[in-house]
């Protein structure tokens, strides 16, 4: 294996890679809502899409384009403040005019810009903004404009989200960047909200794909807010190749790995930004009968209300964990389950150890909180699930959203 | 079909049934945290019990003594405060003991009694405030005792659920009352926290099962407040026959309805009382291809923390419903899709109608809210889901419901 070092940057660490963000009036706050990167030659391309049947306009363009060039394209169009969902014939329509404008913009064929689009649904896009907006983008674009293109993509995250690696080969180093933006309607059914992979690397479309889902498999569908996978949810990946590193079979192990090391990075992200969240929780499920059976119960944990409540509370109420295994539909035997908060054991062979209560409510202060439900089938299947904390401000944020 | 009038009273409406409840301490608050519910002459009994696999300790007795006696019980103990769920050994003894100390105090065999718990999981039972409390309770017994019998269930409960109705056949009068607790830990995966049904008609056990299960489909069954199936959830029915009037096929229906009317009452209550509700939400997903595509579609949305938190916020924001259906699993086709909140169609042929969103705004500030989603399939299958908002106050009840 390869060695992976962490570099500054995100999408436009690797070589090759420009980008910008700026806002150009579809948020009324002013806020950035323009995010475009470009790769100078063409790039190998791959994404993976929602599975929400109410797929939103731009996903069925980037499908479409996909498809037609057979995994090639330029540039990566995003707007935020409107994710272009459920408009009908219109909304197909604008999201090819600004695929459309972006090739004119940056000097390709449309079928090699990408498009994609965040924020409320069934609202229609403002397309006269996006007709001045997107060549001034163009015009912006630069080598150091990753983190404002990584501002461009925010709808309600408090913060951007933006991580790349350095791969040093024997036969030479490539990059991986990344960007990600994502807050609320998560959760790790796919690719979860918008998710932008970059490599200067050459791989061969096919590879491109398989190790993107694969990446995404431990990363962003392995993350949840609010058990809403979202009509819009999307993670491209582009290599452009400028690295002049080629990955072979030999090297998939090494792309792979720094897919996942910057996947897992800027999901982390997007949960640490979770609406209202105060703590990052890992979910970890031991002692499952199945893989499917692993995953399961984990997702019940993360998503269940009552633990996202309690942990939010401080309160080492390992009774809901129990309680969400034994309803999420996988094996659970009671007398062999145990739960672990921390490194603190609070129910195991059928019985509870609350005299450890006041260590994990002390434990379960911090902002990273790691929990662990054995299922106690006596199986050996795992899974790692990431979520955070239930908190008023979640309330606040979602009753209020469009007011 | 005989004709079914509402009636004062819950759980001792029917003939031949005293109840009692009073504060034994288990609770420290001092509230109310025992109740009782005997029928003079022993009674056809049955359950439905919670399919979570981490069954706590009484339902456990309680399917143990439903199969000794073939369906026959004389008293319910039920306490409220510690729900003797993943209590090991220990709890089964204890949940054991009182059925043993009620049989003792009402004179019947210890088969027939039936325990229920409902509060706390993982803490034992306080069983010294029980051994003096079981002989109180069954010294208080009367038949105007329903009243305080539902408020010795009640945990997070804002106000008590009890509801009766006499039904007038032909044949002679009969009557059905009931009493239910439940605010938390509530969604519709089988019997939702604890529900009891008297009636003084005579009905095979064998037809009494059926009738519950009939009834608890579409009325505790559909109904959910966070997802969460508990370790605790039961409904039992008795039916002493004291009103002379025996059940047989020809009169079914009657049992049936009068079942559905009055469970309907006391489901609805649970949601209207769960933890951090303002507001009661029907969810009617209609043109589902299947039976179980229009129950799936309808409790995704009704779960859904993002739908929840709009109706709180006053917001009709048909995209959430439209995205919640999208991935709910069930057949789902956009265009042929349409939401309406009240009388007012906010999308349908794939086109939003945000003209009528002010009205709709003003219809979601009622405390009843009524939501049609078809799911544009074609289909003819329909399924409804009651519901509540989530609140802030939600996340401080639960936050802090240890502490």
């Amino acid at each position: 294996m390869a060695d992976i070092y962490p570099i500054d940057g995100g999408v436009t660490a690797p070589a090759g890679f420009r980008a910008a963000g700026l806002h150009c009036g579809i948020k009324a706050s002013g806020k950035p809502d323009l995010s475009l990167v470009v790769s100078d030659a063409p790039a190998q391309a791959a994404g993976v899409f929602t599975l929400n049947l109410a797929k939103a306009a731009p996903l069925l363009v980037c499908e479409k384009h996909l498809a037609a060039t057979g995994g090639r394209a330029r540039a990566i169009i995003t707007n935020s403040g409107c994710a272009n969902a459920c408009t009908g014939p219109q909304g197909l329509a604008d999201a090819h005019e600004m695929a459309t404008l972006t090739a004119a913009a940056v000097g390709c064929d449309v079928s090699q810009v990408l498009v994609l689009s965040t924020g409320v649904i069934g609202v229609n896009l403002k397309m006269d903004k996006l007709r001045t907006g997107i060549p001034q983008a163009a015009a912006a674009l630069s080598e150091s404009g990753g983190a404002a293109a990584a501002r461009g993509i925010m709808t309600t995250d408090p913060f951007p989200k933006e991580y790349a690696v350095e791969v040093r080969t024997d036969v030479g180093s490539f990059r991986v960047g990344g960007m990600a933006k994502g807050s609320g309607m998560i959760e790790p059914r796919m690719a979860t909200m918008l998710g932008y992979l970059t490599t200067d690397a050459t791989v061969d479309p096919v590879m491109l794909s398989r190790a993107l889902s694969d990446a995404c498999r431990f990363t962003f569908n392995a993350i949840t807010v609010d058990g809403e996978p979202s009509t819009n949810d999307c993670v491209l990946a582009l290599a452009n190749g400028a690295s002049g590193v080629e990955i072979t079979e030999n090297l998939y192990a090494d792309l792979f790995e720094a897919f996942r090391t910057v996947a897992h990075e800027l999901a982390l992200g997007v949960v640490r930004g979770g609406e209202g969240a105060t703590k990052l929780i890992a979910i970890k499920t031991t002692g499952a009968a199945t893989d499917a059976d692993a995953w399961m119960a984990a997702r019940a944990i993360a998503n269940s209300p009552l633990v996202k409540t309690a942990v939010h509370g401080g309160d080492p109420n390992w009774g809901r964990l129990i309680a969400a295994a034994g309803r999420s539909g996988a094996a659970f035997v009671l007398d062999g389950a145990r739960v672990q908060i921390g490194s603190l054991i609070l129910f195991e062979n059928g019985r509870p150890f609350d005299e450890l209560a006041p260590q994990a409510a002390d434990y379960l202060t911090g902002k990273e909180i790691a929990i662990e439900v054995n299922l106690g089938t006596g199986g050996s299947h795992t899974a790692t699930v990431w979520t955070c904390d239930l908190s008023a401000e979640y309330v606040k944020i979602n009753a209020e959203y469009r007011t």
